[in-house]
């Protein structure tokens, strides 16, 4: 049986696109009950300006409570140097820096150019590796726009696979896809992830942060786990602006997600059923944002378990 | 590149299920619509007792309008015997015929077990086999709650693969699959799709009904597609019960079926832009209904084209 990890990034990328700002208490208890139903790597926050994002100005208290949770792996975004240092003076195992594959992208959301954002992430770098070896954090450059950008259009595999190699030959061996815009489809997916694999190695990229915008996140995410790809980002409820509001960010559904690859024998060591609590519990701590996802609304069909447990 | 026959099942599965009565010059209105965008397979309507579906009584008058239309398949929906004779009698392409693989479902829905179905099913492949062949419709049993039961819960492939055996035995040359509660996986659609292949052929078996209830549709859709399946029903803006509503049938919505394949680079021979517009149309022809779809509140992506005309 196939273990997938399915890793949460509601309390950072959810939280992030929400008006409201959550107490860190209430961020806490999110990330204890998602734990506690077997959830074992939690975006936890971001090390931006808290001018830009007041949402995320906890972070840091956040990844020490999650650091109390055994055997969770607490990640964190962090878009530049200064944020990585935070990052890692926080103690965060794992950190992800975002890079947009759309210049344009990169210009408007990070105010960097691609030369600038390889040498900010060249200081990170030197950053986490300066740390002990058993402190260090795994630490990931997330190609963004990956699979089209709103501002330019189509973004063509070759530009992922050129931006790719820039980043590996500054010494990062990790890299990360993510459908920023929701334009991706699975034949693009294949292309992506193979393309990569050929080029630079299977152990560079692991995983994938998709999107439902388009409403192709469960499609794109079943291609990936059957290529091979190991963990995939996801919201509990969607959480990250509801997938009905133009522009809206529409992760997709942590318990669909599950329900996807639980239902097919792949081994995510999550609960579904103590998930969907999980899922209403968090709604309530956040009752005027849109909730959604299938399965927590359908609820799970009469007699459903996971494969690995029916034995089929 | 491969063809996929998106057949839209709108005007009868989403029709049935919606409180209101479509005047038949609505329905024919948006049958019409859809024609022109390219779709080439539409379920106009179901052949039932006009006590039970008033929704459905003028389905004779809507399948003489449908057959107006060039390269149309006019398909419909007949549950007995008296249904098919009017089916033929209204010059209907394409007649399906519900079977449910749980009985429990099938005495619920049709008042008639396993034994007593298959009688019909029988008096129905007479009815069809006495058309001159030039005229004969196709004569497809769609096996409903393939992929578990409501009531019974979790239904075996066996019990499929028995059923599917009976009705070939028959003398029946096409079968469907139909995830008619929503509980269907990518891997138990695959066991289904094989199993049946591999002991009856692969002619039998060319097209799945599924649905997205709990947000499984696309992913179900394009495990199908690449397992070799040509037809995939599906409903304008899901109609037929929003998927967020508790029981709700939850259809695959037809612009993010398109927008799936036609991103893959399969052909529908639909242009999705049209589609888009037909949709806004039509849902203002309901617009109590909740209409739903990720692409069409979205948008296209900006640039976006059929990876076919892009070339790539």
């Amino acid at each position: 049986m196939k273990s997938i990890t399915v890793s949460e990034v509601g309390p950072r990328d959810g939280l992030q696109s929400v008006a409201s700002q959550m107490p860190t208490s209430a961020k806490l208890a999110w990330i204890a009950r998602e734990h506690s139903a077997g959830v074992r790597e939690i975006e936890v926050g971001s090390f931006v300006s808290p001018k830009l994002l007041p949402q995320m100005a906890d972070t840091a208290e956040v990844v020490r409570g999650a650091l109390e949770l055994p055997g969770l792996t607490v990640a964190v975004l962090a878009p530049n140097q200064r944020g990585c240092e935070a990052a890692i003076a926080a103690g965060a195992h794992k950190i992800s820096l975002p890079l947009s594959v759309s210049e344009t992208h990169s210009l408007k959301n990070l105010r960097r150019d691609h030369a600038a954002m390889l040498v900010e992430i060249q200081a990170c770098l030197a950053l986490v590796n300066a740390q002990p070896l058993d402190q260090r954090p795994h630490f990931e450059v997330g190609l963004s726009t990956a699979f089209g950008c709103s501002i330019e259009g189509p973004v063509r595999a070759q530009q992922v696979f050129d931006l790719a190699h820039r980043v590996l030959d500054l010494g990062v061996v990790e890299i990360g896809l993510s459908d920023t815009t929701g334009m991706g489809n699975p034949a693009q997916l294949e292309t992506l992830v193979t393309g990569i694999w050929e080029r630079m190695g299977t152990s560079v990229l692991t995983g994938v942060h998709l999107h439902n915008t388009r409403g192709q996140g469960l499609a794109n995410a079943l291609k990936a786990v059957e290529l091979g790809i190991t963990t995939i980002d996801s919201s509990l409820g969607g959480l990250g602006g509801c997938p009905f509001a133009p522009g809206a960010s529409g992760n997709i559904v942590t318990e669909d997600l599950v329900f996807l690859l639980e239902s097919m024998g792949y081994s995510t060591g999550i609960d579904l059923e103590a998930l969907l609590q999980v899922r209403h519990e968090v709604a309530a701590l956040l009752p005027e944002e849109n909730w959604y996802g299938f399965a927590a609304e359908a609820g799970l069909p009469k007699g459903w378990q996971p494969l690995a447990a029916a034995g089929a």
